[in-house]
């Protein structure tokens, strides 16, 4: 249940409205949102008359019953699509992101040939993994704080903000000058990782699980939400079917479906989706048609010789062919994309 | 292992030629272009010494050993793009169809209703199941033979070329004026049927199957290509996963590996893949811009009383909103669509 | 909706009672149970008020909603196990089968040696396929007619009576003699077959399909019923998953699930399941423990050298010691095999 | 690869074998068995003559090149099983155990009540969560420390063993006096704990990810071992499929799987597997059929006031019930179970 108060309503009176509820035994969160506050109630609150509510409370313009288990998300409580600005760059209205870079920050050279390669071809945000998960405990991990440290250097080169994963809660203090903290797909139900980034004052891409519903991934960005923190773009990259032709199935369903029901934005990772580099450009092109607010893509400098994910990487001139044919496909769907 | 034979060879020796192998215990077929006749052999062809092969016949242009185990829809056999063609409407080649209509006819005014208005909003082939499969034995058939007569009721009204689904071979002999039978996604594996429209000269519309891989698709296609039947045109339409927001999980990287791997026309129905109306639109969309080469979109007058799929069928209006849409974006990719 | 009738009511009582009903404007069918015969209803049932019903017509016992699609198979409707009796040996009630042989007849000397040694072992059914499903169009199909009459004598020579696949209703009187006709995997919702099997007077072996729910598979054997046949065995033989270490997912869970829902008995098939011969005897005991009524084991009599399937088949002797194994456990299980 | 040392080889000439080896560029790992040490090699050892290290080495028994991903959990280079002791209990080799106990601590009155009754009815080990995973972010979470206290107090009245699961490394200290540390199917790949536990002196009930395969399943235990804890208990507790009759679907054919290729014991919890009481019985009896070392079973002393998981979870007598059923199949299984 969601209880809308009236445009310029005293913040003492919505403390005021809060505790009351509260005494009645129900958790409460505060949405505030350009015009007006909403108040969510937590818990079962079939036996609430919603009607006296509004009636006695005259700070209150209406009520709601949310009947979906995420509420902070949910567009029915806060209608207007949430804009991510990251640094100069915005998520969401109207505006579409393309974030380049290789699976893994290898070395400083690398990293900056990528970082200034990318933002001719015109991508907005550099992506490289410092703390990489592997299946395998002998695969190659990343160069951890190194990795960092040169992301951030090619951040200083080239203007561009930055996008990395974070692995555990441990590594928060880390991430200072990062722009955009990634939660890896394996993550996205690491809960306590979730509840840490909702503290903690940064935009979040969160990947939707290879297992996870919709509604899962709805309910992870309802615990950063629900912590404080309302900067949350959500990536779909794929779930695990029994197709094997692809490394995962993209479910492109996906984005028309989130932003009904969030007013989170959406973006889509098609490197890991498919895990091969000849189905990047027509699923990223299928993305932008189908309402995408960005895309992630994997680009390397030399993609036969990455230290991870080669199979998936477009090289620099491959990436700058397809940033070409995006630009006129956002361009077609009314949507802008400002470079540096 | 194939043989592409030089142009313009004379019939005897292509026959001399296929005799000489089959005596060597394989069997083989014969895949005619437009330039080149391909000898394809069947069987495990390791001890075969491809060289001598070429040296010794004057006839044989180059031979390739093909390692996916479909042949005849393989694209190292037929390089360029099979153009199906159905009454004066082509799939492939830069060409764009859209196939519209109700899940079910269900009666003459429905039909010609339906037929009338989505040909004026550009549809170029009209659908409409006389045999339904249904999970329930209690549920809506379709009108069987009545339903056949009336969809070609409705071709002679307004020109439109129709495709409608059969449920087994005996009922061939009734499909003689239907334009393109369809396979349903539960009968991709029916291989006596598969068979029976490989003898039967007409275009065959193969939807993928619930659970079976891109791969499966390719050898069910083989199996109509194989019989002497090349006019096949394959149809992604969702696969069953995990996801319980969707019906089934469209698949778009389909499009492009088919494509890479097969020379056969490939198209995408949205409805069935979502199962929900206001999905259609997007992954419409992203399948035109992912490269299909057309559509199917279940299409109703009055979907609140459709008998069968009506959450999933766009009113007439819709429609034509969607087709305004659409032929944007098909003049976008460079591909036509030609109205009736 | 059901009506039970009471017992001992005469057969011109039942049919008027059915004629009022329908007049109704409901369908309805008979199951006639030891006792009670069961009117059953289809159709939107709601305005139907069940106890004035019951008051107004002195031969129903009583009255009850079932909110299942599925009625004929529903144990609601006929709540004591159904016994499938073929040529002596019976499905259900504490009885335990196993049916073995291999994928395909091969010749006479196979199957005869196969079916000795089966017997000999333990097996109480043999199974051997004649028109065999295949991926590809170029694989080993059976030996058709040739496969049917070698399976019939080898039922002459031991009397175990036998189950085969049949593949589309045409061949229905090809199988006059065959004592239990399979209906395979991809058939299950092949609903013509479903039907034309259901007017048909022999066993049916109902195999789930690889990606269907265990609804959809009561649903289908619901069109047996409902045509006429209740003697239907079902099947669980593995789903399709993400998992690649076995080729399909055996789903245990099935046997109590049907169990609960149906009256019918089911079996498992672990060697099309696993599709590694090693996995055949853990996953059989499993499957007695769960309670399931019988087995489906492949068995050829020189695996290495099959025609088909020969991964997942056991030798004759293999087959002897999962025999000698299983007969304890079917014993501790309290329930019994009877050798021919 | 491996090599496999001769028998009493001392310890100085163990370490000058691997640092020749390590010289060469791979990095090293020591498998201590009851015998034989082995030297494991990580790295792309295409290029070392396996023959001629055994001949110029005098110490090496013999070598070995390794296919899988996975050498610590391999059964090649550990061919006996692991036997993972846990205060008095045994894991693996001819013993059984059956971890009982609710979803989650709840209270003291609770937790002992239950504590008692398993142990009456002859469960060997209790489980009780303190930190639950829980998709919404406004469910119950847990007592945290009050529920380790509490389950500490439970084992301490009962004398049984405790599992129960963490959530995140900066845990591990609190974790001190549990037996039994179990890290849950959402953190099967949350490598950064993996790596913690195994650094940790403490068995390990590693539960298997919910769209996880067996491979990742060991990989993730070989970050375990490789690490340096070698007494990891593998579970195997349902994956994700279509199928909605069940939460998930039990894949038993884990267990001969996990068996064949790793030495570490296997269980399996059917509660979280299927999330319906009433097939928990039958999936525990397929378990100790299909060969597990022990089960997990939810039982809690008021399910339907329970405050997670109460669909699945047996009351006091229903788990009573099971256990006396278990045991006359563990005893028919020739393993033992021994009561505290």
């Amino acid at each position: 249940m969601i209880f809308v108060l009236k445009p310029g309503v005293p913040q003492e009176k919505i403390i005021q409205f809060q505790q009351m509820i509260e005494s009645w035994g129900f958790k409460t969160f505060l949405n505030t949102g350009t015009e007006h506050t909403v108040v969510c109630l937590i818990g079962n609150t079939a036996a609430i008359d919603l009607d006296a509510v509004v009636q006695n409370n005259y700070i209150v313009e209406y009520g709601k019953r949310v009947t979906e288990p995420y509420k902070a998300v949910n567009r029915t409580i806060h209608p207007e699509d949430t804009l991510v600005k990251v640094n100069g760059v915005t998520f969401g209205e109207g505006m579409f992101q393309v974030i380049a870079g290789p699976c893994s920050v290898e070395s400083e050279e690398q990293i900056i040939e990528v970082a200034r390669s990318v933002k001719a071809s015109g991508a907005t945000l550099l992506r490289g993994g410092a703390f990489k998960p592997r299946t395998s405990p002998y695969a190659f991990m990343g160069l951890h704080e190194d990795g960092l440290r040169l992301l951030l250097k090619a951040k200083k080169e080239t203007g561009l903000p930055v996008v990395t994963e974070i692995m555990n809660q441990t590594q928060l203090s880390l991430f200072e000058e990062i722009d955009v903290i990634q939660i890896g797909a394996r993550n996205m139900q690491n809960f306590d990782l979730l509840r840490a980034v909702g503290r903690f004052n940064k935009p979040v891409l969160l990947k939707r699980g290879l297992a996870n519903t919709l509604e899962e991934l709805l309910m992870s960005a309802e615990y950063i939400l629900s912590a404080g923190n309302s900067q949350v773009i959500l990536c779909e990259r794929g779930i695990r079917t029994f197709e094997t032709a692809t490394r995962n199935t993209l479910d492109l369903s996906a984005i028309p479906l989130l932003k009904q029901k969030s007013h989170l934005p959406v973006i889509v990772d098609p490197s890991h989706a498919a895990g091969l580099r000849n189905l990047v450009t027509p699923l990223a092109r299928a993305a932008v048609a189908a309402g995408a607010d960005g895309l992630m893509i994997e680009t390397h400098n030399d993609p036969s010789r990455a230290l991870c994910d080669g199979a998936q990487s477009l090289d620099l001139e491959q990436f700058s062919n397809l940033m070409a044919d995006l630009k006129r496909r956002i361009a077609f769907e009314g949507k802008k994309i400002i470079y540096h």
